[in-house]
């Protein structure tokens, strides 16, 4: 059961939740945050993914989650991880969320949850590593961008069929991360901004763990209030691989503009009703409500 | 990891979802049913219980719903699921449904998913699972009834304090459920409609979890219509605890009158701003979620 089961903590014989533990947890309050405009939230469904698939695809995730907590390989961990989260039948529901939290989950049970703890834990990542996430991608269907030029044997979309170009390049996980972590134009935003966060030693997750511990009230309502910090800072890379630069460019302004829940509300039901969903922005919120739980906060 | 992680099934390599896994996604499932009159859902947290407990609850039973899968006591694994449920700051959120979950697990776990295998569960409970089921109370405040007349001794209050009373009498867990299953009065309702379960081989467990394998639409809708079937079959007996026999006798009336979900929003609104709670039929719906997705209820 690597730590999860009971091991008591200071203040008695009270079982502690382990690092696998709130890494579900970080998964089931980043779908319960609402609004969250354009993604499932207590009070939305989108058209084919609903909330229940959502909480299945966590509980789903627990043993990859226990996996890297038991320092298992990255890569192994996060298939895994995917492949549990498969079993329910809406699809991908939590791929991105997973990609963040499973080195995130073995540099907290190194005892290292930190940018440099979790920047070691990426670039220790080996080909077998980059092998176990391309195998991910055949367990469910994941939205990415078009790969850089030039990189046509190493496209995800490819699953397994891309490890031999892997193995003859000797790319590491945080290889093919990096890679996707590039900016694709001159407004320095990454292609995707979950593996800018593996490149960087994931600071936007910190900044956004730290915002939620400052905050105040229900954890549900602060993991809202940090989506949508998150979504006005940078463009959504999901919204701009699925629409374009004009409406992440769009969603990230108004994003700005909003100031309270209250009138984020109407905002969502405008987001889910043109199928807009800032996905990517909700990975970052579950890997910063991980911090954020491992660092004390109380639900 | 006692089979959670991954051993394939006919269909290939997916990994599926074993009966501790499925028993924390019917605590979550339960608890996103909506609308159950008086209790929290999607829609609704009560004055001093929010949503996100329950999620933090559910994630904190499952080292407890592990050990009943392996085969450990049922007592130990009960308190370690409650221990580790009352990891969140709003009490009591899943006491009454891990009772008729823990057994159901071993049950499952043991191949027997019947009236007949978890009656074989119960039966076999030894004082020692007594003495886990009393140590249980001290990790989180209950709402119970009084202990039937002459039993003080056996007052669940008393926690720990009473497994010496217990172990003279040589009382199991089963028989201590037993006392708490009589009926109050006439009407033949009993003291706890959860004991009942455990005494009777779970009757209105499985045949709620029957409706659900029949019913239609997403999961939680059809755990909505289970709560309200239920409610209405038998006075709620947390009600009856806390509110008194008419009160319990009024809402089990008023259930029988609802045709359908919408027209339970309404009222679960009222229920809950009158703080009646119908927590027992929520937990019966949680283990009717348990059996339904064991055979084969998909999320």
């Amino acid at each position: 059961m690597t730590g999860e089961d009971g091991t008591g903590d200071a203040d008695g014989d009270r079982p502690r939740r382990g690092p696998a533990a709130n890494a579900e947890l970080a998964l089931l309050l980043e779908v319960a945050g609402t609004p969250k405009p354009g993604n499932v939230d207590r009070r939305r469904d989108l058209a084919n993914l609903r909330f229940e698939q959502f909480l299945a695809g966590a509980v789903g995730a627990r043993p990859g989650l226990e996996r890297a907590a038991a320092g298992d390989p990255v890569g192994e961990a996060f298939e895994t991880a995917v492949a549990g989260m498969s079993e329910q039948s809406g699809g991908n529901t939590q791929f991105g969320c997973l990609l963040l939290l499973v080195p995130l989950v073995r540099a907290a049970a190194a005892g290292d949850l930190t940018a440099e703890g979790v920047r070691e834990v990426c670039a220790a990542t080996t080909v077998d590593d980059a092998a176990g996430f391309y195998r991910a991608f055949e367990h469910v269907d994941v939205a990415v961008a078009d790969p850089p030029e030039g990189l046509d044997a190493l496209d995800v979309r490819r699953g397994a069929d891309a490890v031999p170009a892997l193995r003859e390049r000797g790319a590491t996980l945080l290889d093919v991360l990096s890679a996707s972590a590039a900016p694709v134009d001159e407004s320095g935003t990454p292609r995707d901004a979950n593996a800018h966060e593996w490149v960087a030693g994931f600071p936007r997750t910190f900044r956004a763990a730290e915002a939620i511990r400052d905050d105040e009230g229900p954890v549900t309502d602060r993991a809202a209030r940090a989506f949508l910090d998150l979504l006005a800072e940078t463009e959504d890379t999901l919204v701009r691989t699925r629409h374009g630069a004009e409406v992440a460019r769009e969603v990230r302004d108004r994003a700005a503009e909003v100031a309270s829940l209250d009138e984020a509300e109407e905002w969502a039901d405008d987001l889910v009703g043109r199928g807009i969903n800032p996905g990517t922005t909700a990975d970052l919120t579950a890997a910063a409500l991980f911090v954020a739980l491992e660092r004390g906060v109380t639900v």
